[in-house]
């Protein structure tokens, strides 16, 4: 088993427990001998991007030493004759703090690697239906609107953990968090003017099948973002460049990008997108849209190694659709004793928080989880709680004696 | 004069200011007629770059449409005879929230357009002077260590306005915000063990000249991160890749990139990038590198246009060294009547804060300003009141009645 919590106070006083645990021996040597200037770092003149060149000081780029990227996670065929459910899954491994680099968020097309090119300035956003007043908006009449800002992750339905898959990027790559700008759905329903029967919206984007998706009204005159920031900048093509729709909470399919229309209807419409929901009801698969409280850890995770004995920092990441998380626990000894771990930052309704707890790992064998409360006081559920539907159980990762770490399922 | 502030709450449940305001004359012809399915946007399948690559599924780029880039804005000779200070500003007119894209971070250098290329995997830094245990860490141990995530801008010294600037990223845009990862100095400091007359520290990066600054003690115990994290990636070259400092509230020269050393001393010791200070005591430079509370209007700012009356929510961003902002008002008649605006989330300290504030122009000329106040009490001065020293003071934009915004200093 792996050792308890240590206490932060006593760590940070004393320091007795960091320079006892962490593997110090490639430093101590080098403590009498002063570093040369030119001996600490190589700067080969020619052999590297060249990051003063005036395309890069224009816009930058990452280190060409920093190789983290997405990958595919989890192709199967679409429900249609048209192609392949194409999964790009985020590097929760690299995962520092709560927000995914735009670069590397996770992203999903219904018909293969299909991404549009849209020109913002041709762009239009039609919203009809059972409306008093039909709209079209350019780009630039929707940034006249009042505008928020706000951080939401999403996560696609099919992000699921199961024994096969060796690293988190495959259980759970198929979630991110960025910070979305745009204006609330509800500022444009309320200028169309909805009527009393108007009580579903039916979102469409610009894909070949014509991806959409039947929200409640409820949702839409709640918090759903209608949004063409991400990050400080421009949505990202492979993120719905220039408009999305943005649905704190709820499974990933139902954010629809490339936005360009929003139908107000008086019953839900099966369409495309809903076939996850082709055997319910129209009121369960409503219902059954909000993600559940989840949490992961993503260091140490399935794949990764720790280098020896001694102190370490888990890290991981939590969330709900059911609103901010409240509390995220972690357990060193495969579930028989949990403590809290700590946030970063205040955790904010609907998006990843990034979490840490301090771990002094005594080199035996051992299994690593997280498990999470939200603030309307749903509870992660272990696997053999889970009833089925999107997957939010616990993840083990099993820690071998040699460092290595392994899914815990299987 | 431009018009007061609209009431949001009556805006927000008649739609009437809006509707009134918005320039919808190009949107109506257009409601009789049912967008055809092909009409609202142009897919030319080869003349866009491939979102759908290998390359870019595995890292994405933005859309070819979004042209938005950091420009050189204040080049000038450098104290010595090495080159020109270097200054790469963001351009704060497309800002959306409160964090800059690391793409778009403004970057100086105190050498030209020297940006050093490191290996994180030989990169050590050195902490060592007035200490207990000198010691040497690889990027993999600091990693180890109990990490934090938190916003913080930087801003250069440099970053002031004058009459001769036409746009904001000349007069402000050597300011940006980050969401940082790393370990507080402190937490390493506490493992060196500091000795009594251990008073300041110089921190060195890997410069041609060696960039180095000194610091207090005091700065160093408390809040400065040694951090590798930017934006959820390591931090990219042009940040310091793979290690800097940043110092939170205090001129960005301070916050030392590419950093390898941190000597523990017993006195200020003047460095390269302490040049600002030449003419000061060693007291004052330290107490003179806090950061002014400071705000500007980002939409609508010099250089951009209105396309009509009506309405628009002028947005912009407000920061303090001294903690978070605690308030920012607008005025949309050149000073005479002062309105509070909204904030974007909870200010955080030391970052940038996104505010935004209703505006109906009326098409007569006038003059928007804004100003902040922080947590601890301090007003961001007129720039008659303004007394020198890093600027802080208010920015006037100047409307005229064609639209047009122009610098309210010349």
């Amino acid at each position: 088993m792996g050792s308890k919590q240590p206490d932060r106070r006593k760590f940070l006083k004393s320091g007795a427990a960091l320079a006892g645990g962490l593997t110090m021996g490639v430093v101590e040597p080098a403590i009498t001998q002063a570093p040369a200037d030119e001996q600490s770092v190589q700067i080969p003149p020619q052999e590297f991007p060249n990051y003063s060149s005036p395309e890069l000081v224009a816009y930058g780029l990452r280190s060409h030493h920093v190789q983290s990227v997405r990958e595919p996670v989890n192709g199967r065929p679409s429900p249609d004759e048209y192609g392949l459910l194409f999964h790009i899954g985020t590097p929760l491994q690299d995962q520092m703090g709560s927000i995914t680099p735009s670069a590397l968020h996770y992203f999903g097309t219904t018909r293969g690697s299909f991404v549009p090119d849209i020109d913002p300035a041709t762009h239009r956003l039609m919203i009809h239906g059972l409306v008093d007043r039909e709209l079209i908006f350019t780009m630039d009449e929707l940034k006249r609107f009042p505008s928020v800002t706000r951080p939401h992750f999403i996560e696609c339905a099919g992000n699921r953990s199961s024994p096969r898959h060796r690293r988190i990027i495959e259980s759970h790559g198929m979630t991110s968090c960025a910070e979305w700008t745009g204006v609330l759905l509800r500022t444009l329903l309320e200028e169309a003017g909805v009527q009393d029967e108007g009580t579903w919206i039916v979102a469409e984007g610009v894909e070949e099948v014509k991806g959409a998706s039947s929200l409640p009204m409820a949702k839409a005159m709640d918090d759903i973002l209608v949004a063409y920031g991400m990050n400080g900048e421009p949505l990202r093509p492979q993120q719905g460049h220039p408009l999305r729709i943005v649905v704190p909470g709820f499974e990933g399919i139902l954010s629809v990008k490339w936005l360009r229309r929003i139908k107000v209807v008086d019953r839900f419409y099966m369409t495309y997108n809903d076939y996850g929901h082709l055997r319910q009801d129209p009121d369960d698969a409503a219902l059954s849209y909000q993600i559940g409280p989840k949490s992961v850890i993503t260091f140490p995770s399935g794949g990764q190694e720790l280098p020896g004995t001694g102190f370490y920092e888990v890290r991981g990441l939590a969330w709900s659709g059911g609103g901010a998380v409240s509390r995220v626990e972690v357990s060193t000894d495969g579930g028989e004793s949990w403590f809290d771990a700590d946030f970063r930052g205040t955790p904010q309704p609907m998006a990843h928080t990034a979490f840490s707890f301090n771990w002094t790992w005594d080199g035996s064998e051992t299994v690593l989880m997280s498990r999470t409360t939200d603030e309307i006081g749903q509870i992660q559920p272990t696997r053999a709680q889970f009833e089925g539907g999107q997957d939010n159980s616990i993840q083990p990762w099993r820690v071998e004696s040699d460092g290595s770490v392994h899914n815990g399922l299987s």
